[in-house]
């Protein structure tokens, strides 16, 4: 009899159909030793399950499950959308991608077929609709992923249909030609068109950055489609989630994405230097959908395709590589792979075995994961994660800035997460990651940096009345600069906040070589580069200003404050060092009425709230570090009674119910 | 009434078709505030004069033209061939450049068509043609400039058009097949073609360097001849001066690109890290033509597409940069751009006004920029720069050593400019910068480094005979070793200098690695790199030798010096570092009758002649400097009398009238 | 009357095609002045030899070979196959190769026609006919070179006549294509093929590893046929050896292409800082064949093609250099080339001679070597290089690591020589370098670094017999970790060696941030990086184990030792600093009875043994170093009797006869 296996799951990704079907039973054995209660399979096994065109074999597939379900390990489907077998490009050569410079892409990798391809989604539909027949009453399978890792790379497809597809949309969004000619002013450089059919696809030419951006929302939106028709079938029959395993590639647009989906699923392989960088993801795809994300991959040791790009992880890592997804408020924690390959690509990837069957280096960290999964099971399940502040991270601004990026080295991820996300989480606060359309309430405080436009979802207005009824807002620098399109507003070179705050906007300038220089308004200097905005401060307060520099800006604000209502707004005219950002959020969330834990060192503070309370504790960064307890409580891992101020050894988990 | 205002001008690109028409007062007015005397205009804006084919619509551009002119406000007309609209690229697709993959350039940018495409000749012939004629009468039209920044980028365009025309250029230039087998040796490889049709064009294969040569001179042809057949339209209606503004990019010949032109337009984005870069080409520009050269585009505040490549320039800056073509003999220093794009490609350079219509932070320096020409204008009217030194630079040179790199990294311009250019202004010198073509009366002193071939311009015999006459000739390295092809010399490696001095070349040898020294026959090292040429020194003097190396050289000649009739040849066998060069002229300028006026720092002295006298001189690194003014004179900039010795601000700019 | 010049020769490759004829006579006279006894030419002539289709015409290169023949001046005669002219390419333009990008070479350059065209087939093998019967019977022609320097680059030639034959080549290999299905694990991505039509060959994708293994080796493949075809026509005319100079990428197969030739051909261009690369190339020829193998190509002073890539080398290298490949065993060291070409490509390339005809600054060192060659030619002549030491090297193991690069930074052929290679021989050792297929008899230490895959030849089988029999193996890290195809086992990662030396492999991982050490076990730090594979020595003896590192490693062995038979077998189970390779070589080597000469520095011994018995010693890295001598001995080169410890200046050369 089935015992469904409760969440947080550890799950492993699991590829039968590369082996003799006698190896199932010995890992199965294997997967209770290990403590792993899932399987992801089936994502690249489309051949498998159609060998010949319209000749569907689920045989072995229904064997696997079943042999699961009799083990008591639950199962996530896939679809192999992602690898068309070798009949189907035979059959349909121009479903193929054809690349920017006019090459067809060949069989034989992944994602080789146009999400556009008429064909190419015919036989996608139609197999996706045979699994779900077969699939759809399996008990033990708790949910499914759609295709695998989809996203643009190198520019898209650039195949008639693309291209045809994209100037309809073009038509959709602009109605008129003449609408999208003044949009982009295409006086310039004599580009005007008279007719959508004359737009090309940016190819081989110094393009319009407005041209290229919506080419690559076109091209994430054909994806998208391709998910959402996909969702549409398995909704017909399925019960349970559905979605799609992402990567960490915010052109995609996850809102959108999501929309039509149950779960965010997300990929990720970080590492010890840059795992802040999952933790900035996992905090973004809790806010999408009601039911807890599912981490779908990460590394037990060691990225790899045929050749490795990185090296062992230090003791304990992958242990609290595995525990961040459950922190930080997903219910699922799975590793890329169950065991190597013995052949083809990818065969040097870390594992939870390796090839023989043997355990590979982590084993250890992943029975260790398994035993506290279970330990902290229903405190898991019956807390949420509770965040008053938040950040703004949009697609829209990721593409903008894809083609228009501002400074030479400047990047939209690498800015928000160093400068902003990291200083903020390693004063223990947990913020929410939001997308231009997430509801305001109940966050006390919101940094909007790098929003170069705030033209999404209402959002000057929404933000103007949350500022008004309390909220403090951390906006800038290189925000509120475009309008939807990307063009530069043509009064003030602000949308909205020389209005709202009653400064005035002078100069902005590039500066990467130390030229230009700020202080807060008591001396301290204040470390920031690359982009300066000064401005009069006029009726608002000024925080910061130019103390070394062109003698233009010298004594101009480069940090403002304006009280609006019962709320502020700060407005951060340069980008800053991450102490900057550090001694910004401790001179003002207390105010706001933001708490900062005390902690030491590079920790992820989780608070839980719920039927339970507590917070997950996690060092991660490998160094030791301290946190101080605001109340004493148990660690579920160890059973300990905590209290005051408590050692972190690098990588250590703590699970603290009050 | 409208007042033509006079040189020097101050001037920047306007681009209206951008813009709602009722900017155009606002911009006036502004125009006015900064004192800027013309505007140039028209240059990307086919599409708003022919919005359809054959269809021509002046009135905009009429009335931008009669509003400037009641505004007193000069125009330069800009030829929009840079630009074909997308009717013409739809109509006529084959016109679109063909790269070295076989790829179609894209409609989307610029010169995105064939110089040598017949239909894109004709349409752009014709629409020079009608603008000629509407504009030839305007009296505020101070001169006309074709196309843009046109040279060639990329190895040029491919298509069959350009194939048939390179083959018929190398008939014309070999005469039979034979001759050109023979002149770049198509034994070798056994490349040996039986007709000019079986040349093909250089794409994919490890080509012949002669080959590449001749295309690249054939692409840089076809634009001349482009930009040719413009003038001659021009000529016929227009009687102001006609020039196009050119890029410092010397494989294009200005020497034949200026030949059917009235003016030298010039275009340049120097950083202080590398103003003096920009000095270089200005002393190259002044020696074209006798109208004073047009600077046509310069940054006021950085460099910037959509994505900025520059930081913010420091204090007086942009002055100097904007007195600096003015100090060597230009008549207009011209800003890109009035006002910032708002949307489109390049709406982060920096301007004078921001795409809001607020001043940029360079406004302070714009402002004083335009006051000190208005002072200073008579005396920059009435005065010619005075050289009497030269330094050779020729496009042939540029061409063969693209093609023939002689020692890895070392490169043409940088080498002229950074080992022998800027040694000796920094010496107080103003050299003028030749083609082989200029004549060479008046100079007491030529350098020719890195002439590999002199064969142009009857050069061998006027180099002797200016010899015999008196002049010091420096010669070297690198220079008399190739013929007018490219190919070595089979008798002895120099072609004339072996005869001419009496020396014996013996080896030469390339050493990146430092295994080689040379010093002064005093000891005094001689600092020298990457390539080296020895030779026994006959009867030729030896003012350096080899003290380091591989012992076949030790001891031998680096640096001979022979006299010839009433003049000497000073041989220089190896790449000087800029020491060396600055001790070389030290030892023999004096002798030769230069005064070297006292400098320290890095100064440009610009000595001026004429109905008045006096120099311009300017600090252009953007450090502290001095200069020691030969007999006291008055800075007309600040009316303040000054003798001896003057401390120089940074990039402090002084008019010293006598 | 001819009297042909006696091995060792001293060559120089000669192009009298690309100069007047009369220049041949001044040349020999030149070339005899020099001590050069032999010519290598023809290789690039086909132009001149068939001027037109079919029409040949021998008579310059009839007089050449004659007028060298009167000169006793010994001919190396080239067939010209690597430029086929521009009637041929123009007639048969498809024999162009077709890259994967899908574009045509251009003629122009060499290599430009893909060795499977039938055309070009059937035009190479005429002539090379007409050529053999031509000189088949000069008694000067020492030798044939066929073809230049082929080998498969830039992944090699994709037009239709390449994809049949692959298809054809795989269906030879796996005769159905469910075993090459099965064998590549194609059920991975779906990639499974139903026939051999239906596999591409490998441009745009991210394709499996197999796949391109076995594309690389089909094009070198290619090459190879091309060759031995050649050499077919050739053996039925000619008598004396046929070789073609090869490179060094041993991906080419080097046992394969020489098994139909008479003798292997070198052509290197190391220098100073990389000479140990050539050394090792060296000790690899001398393995295959009878015939001791002609070093082709060298440079006098430096590589250049149109821009020189080296310095000037110091005083001696030239000698060193020219020394190298007599001392390791062959019988020619020819210089490219004898006189620099006056035009066209790779003018800048160091010579004997420069294009004026006077010689460049290794003159003396020319002289020398060749006054050395007749000192020591008995010598030479009548000793054999004694070897009791190899160490592997395959072409397969080359291609496996090419497309499977197991860590980001692992370079095989790097590896073998900077790790292995050049460590032993600084210990004075001389290696045979050897593929997989050489007999084992007479080797006390085999070393197999990085073979990848040991299922070559009965390679498992003979090792292991050979240990039994007394041998000591040396095996690891990287070794006998994949079965023949590139896949990997399935019951225990290593093949065999589990199984022979009773170990327990535990864990393999990557490392290059340091996070991992090992030690002997007398606590002697042993250092290694990049890749670890650790085990439980079971009945093996442990000589090294982790001291840091991840906590399931820590105390596992990493140097394992075991006996059978009459043998050992050395697991070395991490990559080698230099000194671990040293120290290992000296804990060992004495034990298993090889003796280790007393050298310091970096020497080249290499024992020579025969009818006459000595050594040659040669500093090879340009530094000051001594050498013990065994036993007292006469140097050839000067006549001097030496004994006990020598001092040796940089790239001293000792011919050593006892």
């Amino acid at each position: 009899m089935f015992t469904m296996p409760k969440p947080p799951y550890l799950g492993a990704a699991y590829y039968p159909e590369d082996w003799p079907e006698s190896e199932i039973d010995r890992d199965i054995e294997k997967l209770h030793a290990f403590g792993i209660t899932c399987v992801r399979i089936g994502e690249f096994a489309w051949h498998r399950m159609e060998p010949k065109p319209g000749e569907y074999d689920f045989s072995f597939f229904r064997r696997v499950v079943d042999k699961m379900k009799q083990a008591n390990i639950a199962v996530v489907m896939g679809t192999p959308t992602a690898t068309p077998p070798r009949w189907f490009t035979r059959d349909w050569p121009d479903a193929l991608r054809l690349d920017p410079d006019g090459r067809r892409v060949d069989h034989g990798g992944r994602r080789h077929c146009c999400s556009n391809n008429p064909h190419y989604n015919e036989a996608s539909m139609r197999i996706v609709e045979e699994m779900a027949k077969e699939f759809a009453s399996d008990e033990n399978i708790i949910g499914w992923q759609i295709d695998n890792e989809i996203y643009t790379g190198n520019a898209g497809c650039f195949c008639p249909e693309c291209v045809n597809r994209f100037r309809a949309a073009l038509k959709k969004r602009y109605g008129t030609i003449d609408n999208l000619n003044n949009a982009w002013n295409l006086n310039l450089f004599s580009q005007w068109y008279d007719s959508f059919e004359e737009i090309p696809a940016p190819r081989n030419a110094w393009h319009n950055p407005h041209l290229k951006m919506e080419w690559q929302t076109f091209q994430n939106d054909s994806h998208i489609g391709f998910v959402h028709r996909q969702a549409e079938i398995l909704h017909r029959y399925v019960k349970v989630p559905v979605g799609t395993d992402t990567m960490p590639v915010n052109g995609m647009d996850y809102r959108r994405l999501t929309e039509k989906l149950d779960i965010a699923q997300f990929n990720h392989y970080n590492t010890p230097e840059n795992l802040h960088f999952c933790a900035f993801w996992h905090d973004y795809m809790r806010t999408f959908l009601n039911h807890p994300f599912w981490n779908t991959e990460t590394a037990t040791c060691w990225n790899g395709s045929t050749t490795i790009t990185q090296s062992v992880k230090p003791d304990g890592f992958c242990r609290a590589n595995s525990w961040l997804p459950i922190a930080l408020g997903g219910e699922a924690n799975m590793y890329w792979l169950w065991r190597t390959h013995w052949a083809g690509h990818e065969l040097m990837h870390g594992a939870v075995l390796d090839t023989s069957g043997r355990p590979m280096l982590a084993e250890e960290e992943v029975r260790e994961t398994a035993a506290g999964f279970r330990k902290a099971a229903d405190f898991v399940r019956e807390t949420k994660v509770a965040a008053d502040v938040a950040i703004h991270f949009t697609s829209l601004n990721w593409n903008m800035f894809e083609q228009q990026g501002i400074v030479k080295g400047l990047n939209y991820q690498q800015s928000v997460v160093g400068r902003f996300y990291k200083p903020l989480i390693d004063l223990g606060l947990r913020p929410d990651v939001i997308d231009a359309h997430a509801a305001l309430d109940g966050y006390r405080v919101v940094f909007s940096p790098l929003m170069l436009t705030l033209e999404e979802a209402g959002l000057p207005q929404r933000m103007e009345q949350w500022v008004r009824e309390g909220g403090t807002w951390i906006v800038g620098p290189l925000s509120d600069e475009r309008n939807r399109d990307g063009a530069r507003y043509t009064d003030c070179l602000y949308g909205m906040l020389e209005r709202l705050m009653g400064v005035e906007w002078k100069y902005a300038l590039p500066d990467t070589e130390g030229r230009t220089a700020a202080a807060w308004t008591d001396g301290t200097p204040m470390p920031a580069d690359t982009w300066f905005e000064v401005s009069n401060p006029g009726r608002a307060e000024s925080l910061a200003t130019i103390v070394k520099g062109h003698r233009a800006i010298l004594g101009k604000t480069v940090v403002a404050r304006s009280r609006l209502g019962k709320g502020q707004i700060i407005l951060l005219g340069a980008l800053p060092a991450p102490e900057t950002t550090r001694l910004l959020a401790q001179k003002l969330l207390p105010d706001a009425g933001v708490c900062l834990p005390e902690v030491v060192g590079e920790v992820i503070v989780s608070p839980r709230r719920g039927a339970l309370n507590g917070e997950i504790v996690l060092e991660y960064a490998g160094k030791p570090a301290s946190y101080t307890l605001p109340a004493p409580a148990v660690d579920l891992l160890t059973g300990e009674a905590l209290a005051g101020t408590v050692e972190l050894e690098p990588h250590q988990v703590l699970v603290l119910k009050r």
